[in-house]
């Protein structure tokens, strides 16, 4: 047995299912020492994962009890299966190695949950069973998918949710505490309504928005999207998403979803109604609400490192598009002993050069500003 | 009279209106030699325009031939007023300089364009004096307003649209043009229904998108605002504009914008019909092909220079949250010789690292990613 990793998290962890997160989170335990076993469906995906590094590949056929030397009984099992399927197998989980600590780390929590729960009584569990089960949700990811992309480090500084319920025992909890916690996540608790209600607002709402919005551009002539500027490209961002993975998660949070999109609808008919007569009595006032309502909720969200949203001075350089050309301005910068808060490209279209935008205190912009211009950049 | 500056653009130039823009035009044209004349209602905002070197100011009242010493006639007169008087200051500057051409900076060009023909034949304008009248659009800003915030760099890269109607002289557009390219933008010309559609699309839309997911995050617990990430601060960050400005943009291209809006609403409704009964048949289809279509529109948007849309590799590296970090990287980054495409940081709540997300070419992903982790950084 192991005797490396956080005594709260019991050993070996068994990772059922070794996509990108999956395998990242193999690569982020071994990484500390801890004990990983890693199963998959797909024979390619698990062996891709153990060449890797992620842990030790078992074969779950014909081991149900899991106490042969080929697949020691897991600690704790890690359920990083597809979104729909997670419930399933966390109950098979649970049944498999009784036990164990189960965790889910699926993006939507409530369904998951009721899985858990519809099985005990008329199901295979019992009370005690679906105590050891508890639902999480990382929430890092990349642009690419599958164990080819993972990362030990993917998780490091992001928020991992793990929701405590009514029933869900102590240890469980305490395991996937120290489990998300060995990867370098930051640990946040609520119940998984609380969790399915704030990633509704703040994942699953601007992924609807982005999409809506980017799918207006399929008919654009070239020439109208020549001039989209950061303020477009922002805006649709997230539009590049997977549709297969975000039909599991919107269903799955669909309830929700709905909820937030009702409100959503109500602004949209009422600045519709506003824009069909612009010229109306109120109806300037009214489109000023909705801007001002806008700026309300976005100076809401906090700003780097949770702290609350503080507006930084931006220093915007111009740069030539040339190797080391951003290294010696941020060189300077790091000179004049001005911490660097944001950082962006602006990119303009049919020019060789970009826009960096520095942001750093309010209070330090004039300085860094006149250190630039003195070494010879560009200051916009 | 001046020689310097381009011979297409009559000289000197008078600047109505020396707001960011107004005066950030004046900067730039007088970092060309070309001489500027300017004038605002608010002698505060004139002084301040004048101090910094935009121009000189002028007093157009007991002077509306404009022929003494103190008042120049003008060449050419930039419209760089608010938007909702855009029209009527550019119909009286038609009528007091029979011999200047005219342009106008508004950011909806259709409704400025009507109004100057509605003082045609009835009006106190010839077709003749229209044909010395043109829309232009400069597509820059900045986070602040005032001369005081002008910048002569404001447009260097930036798209600046000329509306070339069919009464608009030659030598208008001409001096339009000239304008613009002395200012270091990118001329684009196009009519003004071509440019008030495509800003309602790229500009407008994600402008109501923005502030209608904002809005809603107003009565959101700070717990759930915790677990934001960079996905709703990208979508929402336009969200933070200024209401004043963005009523007369929306009402002013209401009817294009309303349009699109109904097109979004369709959307909208199609998907909440779907997420209220997530497992009816074809539900998931449903939500699949909003998402679908989200990718397509979003993978149109142009890249880096207008170039076709490029997807580049991205390498994270953590950096800690201390002056000269960023550089070092960026700095080994050109010590290899990779160019940066793009750049972001990735701010995480709770702690006090950052991940730099340098995006380069895919083929020099792996090199770039060996060339990090060999210096000692931490390549998520």
């Amino acid at each position: 047995m192991s005797t490396t990793g956080p005594a709260a998290l019991p050993q070996p962890v068994l990772v059922r299912g070794t996509g990108l997160l999956g395998t990242s989170i193999g690569l982020a335990l071994r990484g500390r020492g801890v004990e990983v076993l890693l199963h998959d469906p797909s024979p390619a995906a698990l062996a891709v994962a153990q060449d890797i590094g992620a842990g030790r590949a078992v074969d779950l056929e014909g081991a149900p009890a899991g106490d042969d030397a080929d697949t020691p009984v897991p600690g704790t099992v890690v359920v990083a299966t597809p979104p729909d399927v997670a419930g399933r197998v966390a109950v098979d989980s649970l049944v498999r190695w009784p036990e164990a600590v189960v965790m889910d780390i699926a993006s939507v929590k409530a369904s998951v949950q009721a899985e858990v729960r519809a099985a005990v009584g008329n199901g295979p569990l019992t009370e005690a069973d679906a105590s050891r089960y508890v639902g999480t949700h990382p929430m890092a990811g990349r642009e690419r998918s599958g164990p080819v992309a993972a990362r030990g480090t993917l998780f490091t500084a992001a928020p991992w949710v793990v929701c405590a319920e009514e029933g869900t025992s102590a240890a469980a909890v305490a395991a996937a505490e120290a489990l998300a916690g060995s990867t370098g996540a930051t640990v946040h608790t609520m119940d998984a309504g609380e969790h399915d209600a704030s990633v509704a607002l703040i994942s699953h709402l601007p992924q609807v928005a982005a999409s809506l919005v980017a799918s207006r551009l399929q008919e654009t002539p070239a020439a109208s999207l020549a001039l989209a500027g950061n303020g477009l490209r922002d805006t649709t961002r997230i539009a590049a998403s997977d549709p297969q993975l975000w039909v599991q998660i919107l269903a799955g949070n669909a309830a929700r979803l709905v909820e937030i999109l009702h409100g959503v609808r109500a602004d949209l008919d009422r600045l519709i109604g506003t824009l069909e007569a612009p010229d109306a009595p109120g109806a300037r006032l009214d489109i000023a609400r909705l801007i001002a309502e806008g700026n309300a909720g976005q100076a809401r969200i906090p700003g780097k490192h949770g702290a609350p949203p503080q507006a930084f001075a931006v220093v915007t350089v111009v740069v030539d598009d040339a190797p080391g050309q951003i290294a010696a301005v941020l060189q300077a910068t790091g000179d004049a002993g001005v911490n660097v808060e944001d950082l962006r490209m602006d990119h303009a279209s049919g020019h060789e050069v970009g826009m960096l935008e520095i942001s750093v205190l309010p209070g330090r912009r004039e300085e860094l500003a006149a250190a630039l211009t003195e070494r010879g950049w560009k200051v916009v």
